[in-house]
């Protein structure tokens, strides 16, 4: 038997349902919980509690399981130097940690992979852990775009290439062709809240069910550190903003909780739909 | 003597300004207030009230004064057809609403443009009446970018030359080399807010003042309709987010009460520059 993988476990629900496809796939899992970050229900899974900083603790954990594999999933609030508990593996390191510290988010994200590269690890994507968690292209719900939400959808795809080199946020919101929100540093839930907003307060004027939340990887992006999602809660966001569906790149985006979330899309009448990225030129 | 130049009031206080501007180059005006928006002021010079849709009645005024040239200044909120109040003049003009209203920001503005030349009329912009509100090159506060806020800056306004072809907002903030929010329906102040809420959250971690917000026209934006524009009360929403600063695109971006906003920005600490957009290629 091969030596299990290791899955660092930032917050929201995605390091579980990562940890179970991949124990379902034959794959033996250990969980790194960061404190203040993962899941309590991580306990289900071998693992170890460790507080952001002490990669001494870390490094010695995986040694003695024989540990060369990781993946990083779930939520990390980008930290600050005085949220880190370094321990002495973590003072020895403290150069590459200041350097990944600055920088956009892809920068951040992009040193923490080769930070574990260099110490001798391979970096998996929860992706090429659980690619059944991935959506593919296709209709998940029972209602399908029209015409119009075609063409939203094709232009927000447009959008987020056009955005690709700015590291900044992976969602836009389009409705009749007009871009009404690009995400940011806020996420992905914030920005459809804000449109739900705009709407309610007259300044941004739809009629009925209206706008396409369209999320796909950057061009180029690290799907190991930086892999789109959505969950229940993203639906519920978008019906809440009366939006008319949701589009997502095939292969591109992880989807917490298909089943209530496709029986939630379905009860709110929205459309999620898998759709084939822009081919990407030559 | 020749015949004056209307200029058709939405809200805010850019209207008045353009007037009194345009009044003491030498240039007579003729204010067209649009009920519920134009600021009441506009009494002060020659002028009619109308609501939208009143189009008969708007050109009648105009012919009698033998106006052949207009220009539309002031926050208007993209209308309704329910919005409207047409005349026998309007309603004979339905079509060509009809498709104003329809499509991206841009859109509905190029498209009232080109309804205003195709009646025969010279379309200015404000910063054509008004050449002396636009900002300049060079700095405006005692306060400076320093290195890290000229990386900013130059990021932003690549970001804002990538956003140029999707119609869409015409401000961002960057912070770190990094995008932190991008404008589209909610508007600059409101975006600007957001960032200060994200960081009173916590959940974006910038250290003491920090953060460009970069302005500037899409690349081809017809500044006739669409000029950006900042007044006081964007200096007030980037000193609330603790940015630390300001940078406008030379010759592209209109500055309501100049003397009032430098004042406030000296005051605030935040620096106010004007720059040279970038390069258009050939």
């Amino acid at each position: 038997m091969s030596a299990p993988v290791a899955i660092v476990c930032g917050g929201g629900g995605f390091p579980l349902a990562v940890a179970d496809a991949a124990r379902r796939a034959g794959r033996e899992v250990f969980l790194v919980g960061l404190h203040g970050a993962a899941d309590p229900d991580i306990a289900a899974f071998p693992h170890i509690w460790l507080k952001l900083g002490e990669f001494g603790k870390l490094f010695r954990a995986l040694a003695e399981r024989d540990i060369r594999s990781l993946a990083i999933v779930g939520n990390l609030t980008r930290p600050d130097f005085s949220d880190l508990r370094l321990d002495f593996g973590g003072v020895k390191r403290l150069p590459d940690i200041a350097r990944i510290l600055r920088g956009g988010d892809d920068h951040a994200l992009r040193g923490v992979v080769r930070f574990f590269e260099d110490e001798g690890f391979a970096v998996l994507g929860a992706h090429e852990l659980a690619p059944a968690l991935l959506i593919g292209e296709g209709l998940v719900t029972r209602r399908a775009p029209d015409e119009a939400a075609r063409e939203d959808i094709a232009m927000g795809l447009a959008l987020g290439d056009g955005l690709s080199p700015f590291d900044c946020g992976q969602a836009v919101i389009v409705a009749g062709r007009r871009v009404v929100a690009v995400e940011a540093a806020e996420g992905t839930d914030a920005m459809i809240q804000r449109v739900g907003q705009l709407r309610a307060s007259g300044k941004l004027r739809l009629k009925g069910r209206a706008g396409v939340l369209v999320k796909a990887p950057k061009r180029g992006q690290d799907l190991r550190v930086d892999l789109p999602a959505i969950g229940p809660r993203t639906i519920a966001a978008a019906a809440d903003a009366e939006l008319a569906g949701v589009a997502l790149a095939a292969g591109g985006v992880l989807v917490l909780e298909r089943a209530a979330l496709a029986a939630e899309a379905d009860r709110a009448g929205l459309f999620l739909v898998g759709v084939a990225p822009r081919p990407t030129g030559p």
